[in-house]
């Protein structure tokens, strides 16, 4: 598999967003609200950074409670999602979505449990 | 800037190391003792993840009493590191380094304070 993007929890995707794009040359290459977030993502050219704010409650919302602003997730990307998961759940990771489903920026996704990935949120995505 | 790596603080670099190259076909491309850690890069095909775990004591160790294992920082990769954390401070980061340093697998790396990067604790790295 391949990087894709490190997840990133914020109150404030614009402003981060146009932090990172000034300090680092990412540049914004798109937005949306989805699941209640306002979702940015930023090019590093060979991967992304997602920026997730919450609008209204929610894992994020709770995560930005819990822990603050951060790092929150890494994502993997596969050609066969469904492959991936079955691969992994065969060797003994928890996922906490059981079966793929639809993601940000017309992705699919899975995320896995970080109890059996070293504490590490991974999030498994097929664009 | 691109995607370099995500740091991942860890009490067990090989069990994890065998355990992501199993789960996600991400290889161990390099392994040293540096800075009294052991330091695991997996190569993702376009960036790495950095598995770090404190021999005894250090910045990681009291990561991993604090906060326990997982992803601790972001690092983007530049071409010139000294002009990277010049411009990076002109736009009034605070830097951990201010200047950079010797860091993991020959690399000169400086660090910035996550409270100038939206609680990210982010790495600039030179090759």
């Amino acid at each position: 598999m391949n990087f894709d993007h490190a997840g990133i929890a914020t109150d404030d995707a614009s402003g981060l967003a146009d932090r990172f794009a000034t300090l680092f040359d990412i540049p914004v290459v798109h937005e949306e609200t989805f699941d209640g977030m306002t979702v940015v993502f930023l090019d590093c050219g060979n991967g992304y950074f997602e920026l997730l704010e919450p609008e209204d409650g929610g894992t994020i919302a709770r995560y930005l409670d819990s822990d603050g602003p951060g790092i929150h997730h890494l994502a993997l990307a596969t050609d066969d999602i469904r492959a991936a998961l079955d691969r992994v759940v065969d060797h003994g990771v928890e996922p906490i979505d059981t079966d793929p489903r639809p993601g940000a920026w017309g992705h699919e996704v899975a995320f896995l449990h970080p109890k059996s990935t070293g504490g590490v949120l991974v999030e498994l995505v097929q664009h």
